[in-house]
């Protein structure tokens, strides 16, 4: 069986008691360390609290080497970790698919992803509209589609939660092209501070008021854990924040019911 | 404090192990039984898992006694137990605010919820509008405002999640007004084909096309516990199909991508 285990968005602790018996279990774990990180929680930290090896998949492995992994859950019973719900993720589908291809029986163990918690911040869950990403600026490469979605959910009245990019082991192709051998960058993990200056910067472009200097927002960071920071304020505001260690995310704020407005009171930038 | 703990949405293994650590150590444990239930999991059933007394808060109490709760978490710790994720449903997001304004400090674990669960259908959680609600159509009320909503979603190509009609602890109407007294009605869960039907005669009202008999969809059971059903077929045949025990969903299709259809076969209605 391969089991695709959701650690939700805290700590080692935020794995539910369900999920702590399948690792324990398992003949072998590993943890999906390209989609998400869980902020100060590594593979050994991991490895400590669960008593027991945890091997780390990471970009290579759940891109090329997962057929292993795969075929080995054919007859034993393999364990995913996976941060936030299994199911936040693209790559996780792939490999639900591709098990279910082999015909290798796969259960998904739930958990608290950054699209439920959000919930956190004041707002309502059935006042967002279409979630979207937004990718670190690079040089020419300044791709704003996430532009016309927000404007189009505003318009509706609703939130937007923004993703903010990731980029774990990704190799580094200037030392590609000019030495051919894969040297990987340190990961990254976009900041509020940058996604309000990139969201300002399509707005400078675009000037259809949608993303304003005064447009109300919400900027968080590590949701779920003891630590956490929710701040309401204008996209101008929060691009002068400091939101600490990662994740962080970005709410894009539409129409505001009264209970909303009373909860948000207590996220005001001081 | 005052914690908000989310108990995910399968049994009472579904708990995160942070969760149950509170649990554990709180002066008192509740039960949130108002707006949603963990099917075949009472409070009988948690307190027999946790070892300790779990107290029930149906809509009565938490509509209108929870003041003292609220009052006792100034001085004790004190647990609302949570189907799904804390921040899943308005009351709670009130009844985060009425602590705050009595500054109570709360604290949320959060968890699974339907909103980021119903990923295990297949459908990518990026591609979905805004959720809404179907409310159990009675003689002449019958409200359609999430024709529009789904109208609106499926024309940006985007799936909408459709969260049933729940009605635990309503007191019988007909009786009140009669003999003037207290009964309540047997709770009632929404089921799938209940659903379908009702969004058939919406359509077969308005006329738009937009929930057609032929309109792809996916009823969804009891998501997260084993015995979970997903499956894929059009209104109209889901409107025959048979999901057995709640909590039921349902989501309308919008347009679907490659990796979406691969999965969806294996959920095809047989």
């Amino acid at each position: 069986m391969l089991y695709l285990i959701g650690l939700g968005l805290g700590d080692e602790k935020d794995i539910t008691v369900k999920g702590l018996e399948v690792v324990k279990k398992c003949d072998e774990v590993w943890l999906e360390s390209y989609t998400a990180i869980l902020p100060g929680v590594s593979a050994e930290r991991l490895a400590a609290y669960y008593g027991r090896e945890v091997k780390l998949a990471d970009r290579e492995k759940v891109e090329s080497g997962i057929q292993g992994l795969i075929e080995k859950a054919k007859t034993t019973d393999v364990a995913l970790l996976v941060v936030g719900d299994p199911f936040g993720a693209t790559t996780h589908m792939d490999l639900w698919l591709r098990a279910k291809k082999l015909d290798v029986p796969v259960q998904a163990i739930h958990n608290a992803s950054i699209m439920n918690a959000i919930g956190a911040c004041g707002l309502s869950l059935y006042a967002f509209g279409q979630t979207v990403s937004i990718p670190l600026f690079q040089g020419n490469w300044r791709p704003d589609s996430f532009y016309e979605r927000i404007q189009s959910n505003k318009s509706a009245g609703l939130h937007t939660l923004c993703l903010l990019d990731i980029k774990v082991k990704e190799p580094n192709l200037q030392i590609l092209e000019t030495k051919g051998k894969i040297v990987y960058d340190p990961p990254y993990f976009m900041s509020v501070k940058e996604a309000c200056a990139q969201l300002m910067e399509v707005e400078n472009k675009k000037q259809l008021g949608v993303l304003k200097p005064d447009a109300p927002c919400i900027g968080v960071a590590r949701i779920g854990r003891e630590d956490q920071k929710i701040v309401y304020g204008t996209l101008a505001q929060l691009a002068e924040q400091d939101f600490g260690e990662p994740l962080h995310s970005l709410v894009v704020i539409g129409e505001v019911h009264p209970l909303e407005t009373e909860i948000l009171e207590y996220f005001q930038i001081k």
